[in-house]
Protein backbone atom coordinates (compact mmCIF):
# COMPACT_ATOMS: atom_id res chain seq x y z
CA UNK A 1 0.00 0.00 0.00
CA UNK A 2 1.27 3.51 -0.69
CA UNK A 3 2.01 6.08 2.47
CA UNK A 4 4.40 3.29 4.20
CA UNK A 5 5.92 5.55 6.77
CA UNK A 6 3.82 5.55 10.34
CA UNK A 7 2.81 9.27 11.32
CA UNK A 8 0.62 9.14 14.23
CA UNK A 9 -1.54 12.32 14.75
CA UNK A 10 -2.09 12.08 18.62
CA UNK A 11 -4.98 12.70 20.76
CA UNK A 12 -5.00 9.92 23.49
CA UNK A 13 -6.76 7.44 22.61
CA UNK A 14 -6.07 5.33 19.80
CA UNK A 15 -9.34 4.62 17.26
CA UNK A 16 -7.18 2.45 15.01
CA UNK A 17 -7.98 4.87 12.06
CA UNK A 18 -5.91 5.99 9.15
CA UNK A 19 -6.67 9.13 6.57
CA UNK A 20 -4.66 8.89 3.45
CA UNK A 21 -5.20 12.36 2.33
CA UNK A 22 -3.18 15.39 0.95
CA UNK A 23 -1.98 18.39 2.70
CA UNK A 24 -3.59 20.52 0.12
CA UNK A 25 -6.39 19.05 -1.12
CA UNK A 26 -10.16 20.70 0.55
CA UNK A 27 -11.55 17.03 1.11
CA UNK A 28 -8.61 16.25 2.97
CA UNK A 29 -8.52 19.06 4.70
CA UNK A 30 -12.20 18.99 6.26
CA UNK A 31 -11.59 15.00 6.73
CA UNK A 32 -8.74 16.79 8.68
CA UNK A 33 -10.77 19.35 11.03
CA UNK A 34 -13.64 16.73 11.74
CA UNK A 35 -11.20 14.13 13.27
CA UNK A 36 -9.44 16.66 15.07
CA UNK A 37 -12.77 18.70 16.14
CA UNK A 38 -13.30 14.98 17.63
CA UNK A 39 -10.47 14.25 19.37
CA UNK A 40 -9.44 11.05 17.67
CA UNK A 41 -5.80 9.45 17.08
CA UNK A 42 -5.62 9.02 13.51
CA UNK A 43 -2.26 7.87 11.48
CA UNK A 44 -1.74 10.24 8.59
CA UNK A 45 -0.87 8.62 5.15
CA UNK A 46 0.39 11.02 2.58
CA UNK A 47 -1.17 10.66 -1.03
CA UNK A 48 0.69 13.10 -3.61
CA UNK A 49 -1.69 14.04 -6.31
CA UNK A 50 1.45 15.47 -8.40
CA UNK A 51 4.40 13.07 -7.58
CA UNK A 52 4.69 9.32 -9.46
CA UNK A 53 2.17 10.21 -11.74
CA UNK A 54 -0.75 11.52 -9.08
CA UNK A 55 0.07 8.60 -6.01
CA UNK A 56 -4.44 8.39 -5.73
CA UNK A 57 -4.32 6.74 -9.70
CA UNK A 58 -1.95 3.54 -8.59
CA UNK A 59 -3.54 0.37 -8.53
CA UNK A 60 -3.20 -0.27 -4.63
CA UNK A 61 -4.90 3.06 -3.95
CA UNK A 62 -7.83 2.79 -6.29
CA UNK A 63 -8.76 -0.85 -4.27
CA UNK A 64 -9.36 1.53 -1.32
CA UNK A 65 -10.83 4.49 -3.31
CA UNK A 66 -12.68 3.55 -6.34
CA UNK A 67 -12.44 7.33 -7.68
CA UNK A 68 -9.05 7.76 -6.81
CA UNK A 69 -9.46 10.19 -4.93
CA UNK A 70 -8.95 11.81 -1.52
CA UNK A 71 -9.30 11.29 1.71
CA UNK A 72 -10.17 7.80 2.68
CA UNK A 73 -10.57 6.86 5.93
CA UNK A 74 -9.89 3.30 6.76
CA UNK A 75 -11.66 2.44 10.32
CA UNK A 76 -11.35 -1.37 11.81
CA UNK A 77 -10.82 -2.32 8.44
CA UNK A 78 -13.29 -0.69 6.90
CA UNK A 79 -12.73 2.08 3.96
CA UNK A 80 -14.88 4.85 3.47
CA UNK A 81 -14.04 7.14 0.39
CA UNK A 82 -15.88 10.97 -0.13
CA UNK A 83 -15.62 13.35 2.82
CA UNK A 84 -19.02 13.98 3.27
CA UNK A 85 -19.65 10.05 4.14
CA UNK A 86 -16.76 10.12 6.35
CA UNK A 87 -17.80 13.02 8.28
CA UNK A 88 -21.45 10.84 8.63
CA UNK A 89 -19.87 7.85 9.34
CA UNK A 90 -17.50 9.52 12.25
CA UNK A 91 -20.74 11.22 14.24
CA UNK A 92 -22.36 8.25 14.15
CA UNK A 93 -18.93 5.63 14.89
CA UNK A 94 -18.03 7.71 17.57
CA UNK A 95 -21.23 9.51 19.29
CA UNK A 96 -19.68 9.96 22.37
CA UNK A 97 -17.26 12.05 20.65
CA UNK A 98 -18.02 15.63 19.70
CA UNK A 99 -20.94 16.48 17.71
CA UNK A 100 -20.68 17.26 13.97
CA UNK A 101 -24.71 17.50 13.29
CA UNK A 102 -26.65 18.49 16.14
CA UNK A 103 -29.49 16.39 17.16
CA UNK A 104 -32.37 18.76 15.99
CA UNK A 105 -33.48 17.30 12.36
CA UNK A 106 -34.03 20.57 10.42
CA UNK A 107 -30.67 22.21 12.26
CA UNK A 108 -28.88 19.15 10.67
CA UNK A 109 -30.96 19.18 7.13
CA UNK A 110 -29.47 22.77 7.11
CA UNK A 111 -26.42 21.96 8.03
CA UNK A 112 -26.23 19.39 5.30
CA UNK A 113 -27.68 21.38 2.84
CA UNK A 114 -24.87 24.16 3.41
CA UNK A 115 -22.42 21.43 2.92
CA UNK A 116 -23.35 20.12 -0.68
CA UNK A 117 -23.87 23.94 -1.76
CA UNK A 118 -19.63 23.32 -1.07
CA UNK A 119 -19.57 20.08 -2.17
CA UNK A 120 -21.47 19.03 -4.64
CA UNK A 121 -22.08 22.90 -6.53
CA UNK A 122 -19.08 24.44 -6.07
CA UNK A 123 -15.94 22.07 -5.53
CA UNK A 124 -15.72 20.59 -8.72
CA UNK A 125 -15.01 23.31 -10.69
CA UNK A 126 -11.68 24.38 -9.02
CA UNK A 127 -10.43 21.20 -8.27
CA UNK A 128 -7.09 19.63 -10.32
CA UNK A 129 -8.77 17.34 -12.62
CA UNK A 130 -11.08 20.07 -13.76
CA UNK A 131 -8.50 22.78 -14.63
CA UNK A 132 -6.38 19.61 -15.99
CA UNK A 133 -9.15 18.91 -18.41
CA UNK A 134 -9.89 22.76 -19.37
CA UNK A 135 -6.53 23.15 -20.37
CA UNK A 136 -5.57 20.59 -22.20
CA UNK A 137 -9.33 20.12 -24.36
CA UNK A 138 -9.82 24.37 -24.40
CA UNK A 139 -6.67 25.60 -24.25
CA UNK A 140 -7.79 27.53 -21.45
CA UNK A 141 -5.42 30.70 -20.05
CA UNK A 142 -4.71 32.15 -17.34
CA UNK A 143 -7.27 34.96 -17.67
CA UNK A 144 -10.01 31.90 -18.61
CA UNK A 145 -8.97 30.24 -15.95
CA UNK A 146 -9.41 32.94 -12.97
CA UNK A 147 -12.84 34.03 -14.81
CA UNK A 148 -13.93 30.22 -14.30
CA UNK A 149 -12.83 29.80 -10.71
CA UNK A 150 -14.42 33.32 -9.69
CA UNK A 151 -17.66 32.59 -11.25
CA UNK A 152 -18.14 29.04 -9.48
CA UNK A 153 -17.18 29.68 -6.13
CA UNK A 154 -18.73 33.54 -6.02
CA UNK A 155 -22.03 31.08 -7.10
CA UNK A 156 -21.08 28.74 -4.35
CA UNK A 157 -20.29 31.06 -1.99
CA UNK A 158 -23.23 34.29 -2.19
CA UNK A 159 -25.51 31.14 -1.55
CA UNK A 160 -23.60 30.19 1.45
CA UNK A 161 -23.27 33.86 2.75
CA UNK A 162 -26.99 34.15 2.20
CA UNK A 163 -27.63 31.31 4.57
CA UNK A 164 -25.02 32.72 7.14
CA UNK A 165 -26.69 36.10 7.16
CA UNK A 166 -29.14 34.18 9.45
CA UNK A 167 -27.66 30.97 10.79
CA UNK A 168 -23.87 32.42 12.10
CA UNK A 169 -22.89 33.84 14.89
CA UNK A 170 -19.38 32.96 15.88
CA UNK A 171 -19.64 29.72 13.51
CA UNK A 172 -21.48 28.98 10.67
CA UNK A 173 -24.47 27.32 12.87
CA UNK A 174 -24.69 29.28 16.22
CA UNK A 175 -21.93 29.42 18.30
CA UNK A 176 -20.18 26.14 18.69
CA UNK A 177 -18.58 24.58 15.22
CA UNK A 178 -20.43 22.07 12.96
CA UNK A 179 -19.76 20.04 9.70
CA UNK A 180 -20.72 23.38 7.91
CA UNK A 181 -17.40 25.10 9.49
CA UNK A 182 -15.54 21.98 8.69
CA UNK A 183 -16.73 22.33 4.96
CA UNK A 184 -16.61 26.20 4.84
CA UNK A 185 -12.95 26.81 6.06
CA UNK A 186 -11.50 24.91 3.03
CA UNK A 187 -13.38 26.09 0.82
CA UNK A 188 -12.47 29.77 1.88
CA UNK A 189 -9.11 28.38 1.88
CA UNK A 190 -8.93 27.43 -1.54
CA UNK A 191 -11.14 30.32 -3.20
CA UNK A 192 -7.99 32.52 -1.43
CA UNK A 193 -5.65 30.10 -2.98
CA UNK A 194 -6.77 31.02 -6.57
CA UNK A 195 -7.54 34.92 -5.76
CA UNK A 196 -11.19 35.03 -5.37
CA UNK A 197 -12.09 37.75 -3.13
CA UNK A 198 -13.42 36.51 0.04
CA UNK A 199 -13.46 39.40 1.80
CA UNK A 200 -16.64 41.02 0.32
CA UNK A 201 -18.90 38.75 2.69
CA UNK A 202 -19.00 40.00 5.75
CA UNK A 203 -20.82 36.69 7.60
CA UNK A 204 -18.08 34.01 6.25
CA UNK A 205 -15.14 36.26 7.05
CA UNK A 206 -16.02 36.53 10.39
CA UNK A 207 -16.93 32.88 11.36
CA UNK A 208 -13.19 32.50 8.93
CA UNK A 209 -11.51 34.49 11.38
CA UNK A 210 -13.08 32.38 14.31
CA UNK A 211 -12.15 29.21 13.16
CA UNK A 212 -8.49 30.04 12.61
CA UNK A 213 -8.14 30.75 16.46
CA UNK A 214 -9.43 27.35 17.47
CA UNK A 215 -7.17 24.59 17.68
CA UNK A 216 -8.97 21.49 15.87
CA UNK A 217 -8.71 23.55 12.68
CA UNK A 218 -5.06 25.31 13.11
CA UNK A 219 -3.97 21.19 13.34
CA UNK A 220 -5.79 20.53 10.32
CA UNK A 221 -4.09 23.18 8.48
CA UNK A 222 -2.50 22.45 4.86
CA UNK A 223 0.74 24.26 5.73
CA UNK A 224 0.84 22.51 9.17
CA UNK A 225 1.23 18.39 7.88
CA UNK A 226 3.76 15.98 7.73
CA UNK A 227 3.59 16.42 3.80
CA UNK A 228 3.69 19.97 3.34
CA UNK A 229 6.88 21.21 1.81
CA UNK A 230 9.15 22.58 4.26
CA UNK A 231 8.90 26.52 1.91
CA UNK A 232 4.77 26.61 2.60
CA UNK A 233 5.17 25.04 6.17
CA UNK A 234 4.15 27.79 9.07
CA UNK B 1 -44.30 32.47 -4.81
CA UNK B 2 -44.18 30.56 -8.30
CA UNK B 3 -45.85 27.26 -9.39
CA UNK B 4 -49.32 28.65 -8.10
CA UNK B 5 -51.68 25.81 -9.13
CA UNK B 6 -51.64 22.01 -6.33
CA UNK B 7 -50.86 19.43 -7.66
CA UNK B 8 -51.02 16.29 -4.77
CA UNK B 9 -48.99 13.49 -5.29
CA UNK B 10 -51.19 10.86 -3.18
CA UNK B 11 -50.00 7.81 -1.25
CA UNK B 12 -52.79 8.45 1.46
CA UNK B 13 -51.87 9.89 4.35
CA UNK B 14 -51.56 14.29 4.33
CA UNK B 15 -47.80 15.08 5.24
CA UNK B 16 -47.55 18.57 4.61
CA UNK B 17 -44.59 18.10 2.03
CA UNK B 18 -43.61 20.36 -1.40
CA UNK B 19 -41.90 19.35 -3.47
CA UNK B 20 -40.34 22.18 -5.79
CA UNK B 21 -38.84 20.68 -8.78
CA UNK B 22 -38.19 20.14 -12.59
CA UNK B 23 -39.50 17.16 -14.58
CA UNK B 24 -36.48 16.54 -16.43
CA UNK B 25 -33.44 17.47 -13.06
CA UNK B 26 -32.22 14.95 -12.52
CA UNK B 27 -31.79 16.13 -8.77
CA UNK B 28 -35.24 16.40 -8.30
CA UNK B 29 -35.57 12.88 -10.14
CA UNK B 30 -33.74 11.54 -6.51
CA UNK B 31 -35.61 13.83 -4.43
CA UNK B 32 -39.40 12.05 -6.33
CA UNK B 33 -37.78 8.24 -6.10
CA UNK B 34 -37.33 9.03 -2.14
CA UNK B 35 -40.63 10.23 -1.47
CA UNK B 36 -42.03 7.62 -3.53
CA UNK B 37 -40.37 5.20 -2.01
CA UNK B 38 -41.33 6.29 1.51
CA UNK B 39 -44.81 6.53 0.03
CA UNK B 40 -45.04 10.06 1.33
CA UNK B 41 -47.78 12.73 -0.22
CA UNK B 42 -46.66 15.85 -1.85
CA UNK B 43 -47.73 18.72 -3.56
CA UNK B 44 -45.59 19.06 -6.73
CA UNK B 45 -44.24 22.35 -8.14
CA UNK B 46 -43.16 23.01 -10.84
CA UNK B 47 -39.92 25.34 -11.53
CA UNK B 48 -39.12 25.29 -15.15
CA UNK B 49 -35.56 25.87 -15.64
CA UNK B 50 -35.98 27.41 -19.03
CA UNK B 51 -39.12 29.52 -19.25
CA UNK B 52 -38.86 33.10 -17.85
CA UNK B 53 -34.81 33.14 -17.86
CA UNK B 54 -35.18 30.13 -15.35
CA UNK B 55 -37.65 30.37 -12.39
CA UNK B 56 -35.32 29.11 -10.20
CA UNK B 57 -33.49 32.59 -10.78
CA UNK B 58 -36.88 34.49 -9.20
CA UNK B 59 -36.02 36.46 -6.50
CA UNK B 60 -39.16 34.69 -4.67
CA UNK B 61 -37.69 31.37 -4.99
CA UNK B 62 -34.09 32.30 -3.68
CA UNK B 63 -35.63 32.92 -0.94
CA UNK B 64 -36.67 29.19 -0.33
CA UNK B 65 -33.56 27.71 -2.31
CA UNK B 66 -30.21 30.25 -1.96
CA UNK B 67 -28.55 28.63 -5.11
CA UNK B 68 -31.40 29.21 -7.20
CA UNK B 69 -31.38 25.26 -8.15
CA UNK B 70 -34.05 22.27 -8.01
CA UNK B 71 -35.09 20.60 -5.84
CA UNK B 72 -36.54 22.20 -3.02
CA UNK B 73 -38.61 20.62 0.29
CA UNK B 74 -40.55 22.34 1.96
CA UNK B 75 -41.88 20.55 5.07
CA UNK B 76 -43.74 22.53 7.90
CA UNK B 77 -42.67 25.43 6.59
CA UNK B 78 -39.24 24.53 6.32
CA UNK B 79 -37.45 24.79 3.67
CA UNK B 80 -34.62 22.41 2.67
CA UNK B 81 -32.63 22.69 -0.35
CA UNK B 82 -29.88 19.83 -1.92
CA UNK B 83 -31.11 16.67 -2.85
CA UNK B 84 -28.47 14.86 -0.30
CA UNK B 85 -29.75 16.57 2.76
CA UNK B 86 -33.25 16.35 1.53
CA UNK B 87 -33.28 12.80 1.65
CA UNK B 88 -31.15 12.41 4.74
CA UNK B 89 -33.73 14.78 6.20
CA UNK B 90 -37.07 12.20 4.82
CA UNK B 91 -35.12 9.13 6.76
CA UNK B 92 -35.09 11.52 9.87
CA UNK B 93 -38.26 13.40 9.91
CA UNK B 94 -40.31 9.74 8.74
CA UNK B 95 -38.73 6.72 10.84
CA UNK B 96 -41.99 4.44 10.60
CA UNK B 97 -41.45 4.75 6.30
CA UNK B 98 -39.38 3.34 4.23
CA UNK B 99 -35.48 3.62 5.14
CA UNK B 100 -33.25 4.86 2.27
CA UNK B 101 -30.49 4.13 4.69
CA UNK B 102 -30.20 0.98 6.94
CA UNK B 103 -28.85 0.45 10.07
CA UNK B 104 -25.50 -0.50 10.03
CA UNK B 105 -23.17 2.66 9.95
CA UNK B 106 -20.43 1.14 7.65
CA UNK B 107 -22.92 -0.21 5.06
CA UNK B 108 -24.64 3.29 5.73
CA UNK B 109 -21.14 4.97 4.84
CA UNK B 110 -20.28 3.21 1.58
CA UNK B 111 -24.39 4.02 0.53
CA UNK B 112 -23.44 7.41 1.28
CA UNK B 113 -19.71 7.67 -0.25
CA UNK B 114 -21.57 5.69 -3.46
CA UNK B 115 -24.34 8.58 -3.83
CA UNK B 116 -21.26 11.46 -3.31
CA UNK B 117 -19.45 9.90 -6.01
CA UNK B 118 -22.55 10.69 -8.26
CA UNK B 119 -23.48 14.30 -6.28
CA UNK B 120 -20.11 15.51 -5.96
CA UNK B 121 -18.01 14.28 -8.75
CA UNK B 122 -19.84 13.86 -11.27
CA UNK B 123 -23.02 15.60 -11.80
CA UNK B 124 -21.66 19.35 -11.67
CA UNK B 125 -20.46 18.15 -15.04
CA UNK B 126 -23.23 17.32 -16.75
CA UNK B 127 -25.25 20.07 -15.46
CA UNK B 128 -27.50 22.97 -17.81
CA UNK B 129 -25.50 25.46 -15.84
CA UNK B 130 -22.08 24.42 -16.45
CA UNK B 131 -22.61 23.33 -20.08
CA UNK B 132 -24.03 26.94 -20.98
CA UNK B 133 -20.90 28.00 -18.88
CA UNK B 134 -18.73 26.31 -21.87
CA UNK B 135 -20.64 27.19 -24.71
CA UNK B 136 -20.70 30.65 -24.06
CA UNK B 137 -16.62 31.02 -22.60
CA UNK B 138 -15.01 28.55 -24.58
CA UNK B 139 -16.72 28.22 -27.60
CA UNK B 140 -17.68 24.46 -26.74
CA UNK B 141 -18.22 22.49 -29.97
CA UNK B 142 -21.06 19.76 -30.30
CA UNK B 143 -17.47 16.75 -30.71
CA UNK B 144 -16.29 18.93 -27.70
CA UNK B 145 -19.38 18.83 -25.36
CA UNK B 146 -19.41 14.64 -26.07
CA UNK B 147 -16.15 14.11 -25.28
CA UNK B 148 -16.50 16.26 -21.97
CA UNK B 149 -19.70 14.73 -21.01
CA UNK B 150 -18.07 11.25 -21.91
CA UNK B 151 -15.07 11.68 -19.90
CA UNK B 152 -17.01 13.30 -16.67
CA UNK B 153 -19.81 10.71 -16.40
CA UNK B 154 -17.33 7.72 -17.56
CA UNK B 155 -15.16 8.37 -14.33
CA UNK B 156 -18.25 8.25 -11.88
CA UNK B 157 -19.96 5.64 -13.53
CA UNK B 158 -16.50 3.44 -13.50
CA UNK B 159 -16.15 3.62 -9.81
CA UNK B 160 -19.67 3.14 -9.20
CA UNK B 161 -19.70 0.19 -11.30
CA UNK B 162 -16.38 -1.14 -9.24
CA UNK B 163 -18.29 -0.69 -6.20
CA UNK B 164 -21.38 -2.59 -7.41
CA UNK B 165 -19.08 -5.70 -8.49
CA UNK B 166 -19.18 -6.26 -5.03
CA UNK B 167 -22.77 -4.87 -3.32
CA UNK B 168 -24.95 -4.92 -5.71
CA UNK B 169 -28.02 -7.72 -6.43
CA UNK B 170 -31.38 -7.06 -7.31
CA UNK B 171 -30.28 -2.70 -6.40
CA UNK B 172 -27.22 -1.67 -5.97
CA UNK B 173 -26.45 -2.56 -2.07
CA UNK B 174 -28.24 -5.81 -1.84
CA UNK B 175 -31.95 -6.57 -2.56
CA UNK B 176 -34.44 -3.55 -1.53
CA UNK B 177 -33.71 -0.13 -2.71
CA UNK B 178 -31.74 2.37 -0.93
CA UNK B 179 -30.39 6.34 -1.52
CA UNK B 180 -27.57 4.31 -3.70
CA UNK B 181 -30.22 3.35 -5.82
CA UNK B 182 -31.96 6.49 -5.64
CA UNK B 183 -28.62 8.60 -7.55
CA UNK B 184 -27.84 5.95 -9.63
CA UNK B 185 -30.70 5.79 -11.75
CA UNK B 186 -31.19 9.64 -12.43
CA UNK B 187 -27.68 9.24 -13.17
CA UNK B 188 -27.94 6.70 -15.71
CA UNK B 189 -30.90 8.77 -17.44
CA UNK B 190 -28.87 11.69 -17.63
CA UNK B 191 -26.38 9.77 -19.10
CA UNK B 192 -28.47 8.21 -21.68
CA UNK B 193 -29.83 11.36 -22.97
CA UNK B 194 -26.08 12.16 -23.78
CA UNK B 195 -25.54 9.38 -25.32
CA UNK B 196 -23.30 7.61 -22.73
CA UNK B 197 -23.00 4.96 -23.06
CA UNK B 198 -23.96 2.83 -19.94
CA UNK B 199 -24.29 -0.55 -21.27
CA UNK B 200 -20.70 -1.52 -20.89
CA UNK B 201 -21.76 -1.61 -17.27
CA UNK B 202 -23.01 -4.71 -16.41
CA UNK B 203 -23.73 -4.54 -12.69
CA UNK B 204 -25.29 -0.67 -13.22
CA UNK B 205 -27.56 -2.32 -16.11
CA UNK B 206 -28.98 -5.03 -14.03
CA UNK B 207 -29.79 -2.67 -11.09
CA UNK B 208 -31.51 -0.54 -13.63
CA UNK B 209 -33.65 -2.87 -15.12
CA UNK B 210 -34.55 -4.04 -11.70
CA UNK B 211 -35.45 -0.31 -10.88
CA UNK B 212 -37.45 0.42 -13.89
CA UNK B 213 -40.14 -2.20 -12.86
CA UNK B 214 -40.38 -0.46 -9.45
CA UNK B 215 -43.45 1.31 -8.76
CA UNK B 216 -41.54 4.36 -7.12
CA UNK B 217 -39.23 4.58 -9.67
CA UNK B 218 -42.02 4.42 -12.02
CA UNK B 219 -43.69 7.30 -10.36
CA UNK B 220 -40.88 9.65 -10.39
CA UNK B 221 -40.22 8.89 -14.08
CA UNK B 222 -39.38 12.14 -15.50
CA UNK B 223 -41.41 11.92 -18.46
CA UNK B 224 -44.35 11.11 -16.04
CA UNK B 225 -44.69 14.53 -14.17
CA UNK B 226 -47.41 16.88 -14.58
CA UNK B 227 -44.42 19.87 -15.72
CA UNK B 228 -43.75 16.83 -18.55
CA UNK B 229 -44.03 18.08 -22.54
CA UNK B 230 -46.83 16.80 -24.01
CA UNK B 231 -44.57 15.09 -26.97
CA UNK B 232 -42.60 13.83 -24.34
CA UNK B 233 -44.92 11.86 -21.98
CA UNK B 234 -45.12 8.22 -21.52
Amino acid sequence: MVGQSLHLVEHGSMENITLYNYFRSSTSYRARIALHLKKLTFEYKPIHLLNNGGEQNSEAYRKINPMGGVPTLVHNGHSIAQSSAIIEYLDEAFPQSYQLLPKDIVTRAHIREFCQIINADTHAYGNLKTLGYLTKNFSMKDDQKSAWLNYWMHEGLTACEKILEKSSRKFCFGDSPSAADVFLIPAITTAQRFEVDTKIYPNMTRVFDHCLKEEAFLKAHPFRQIDTPAELKI
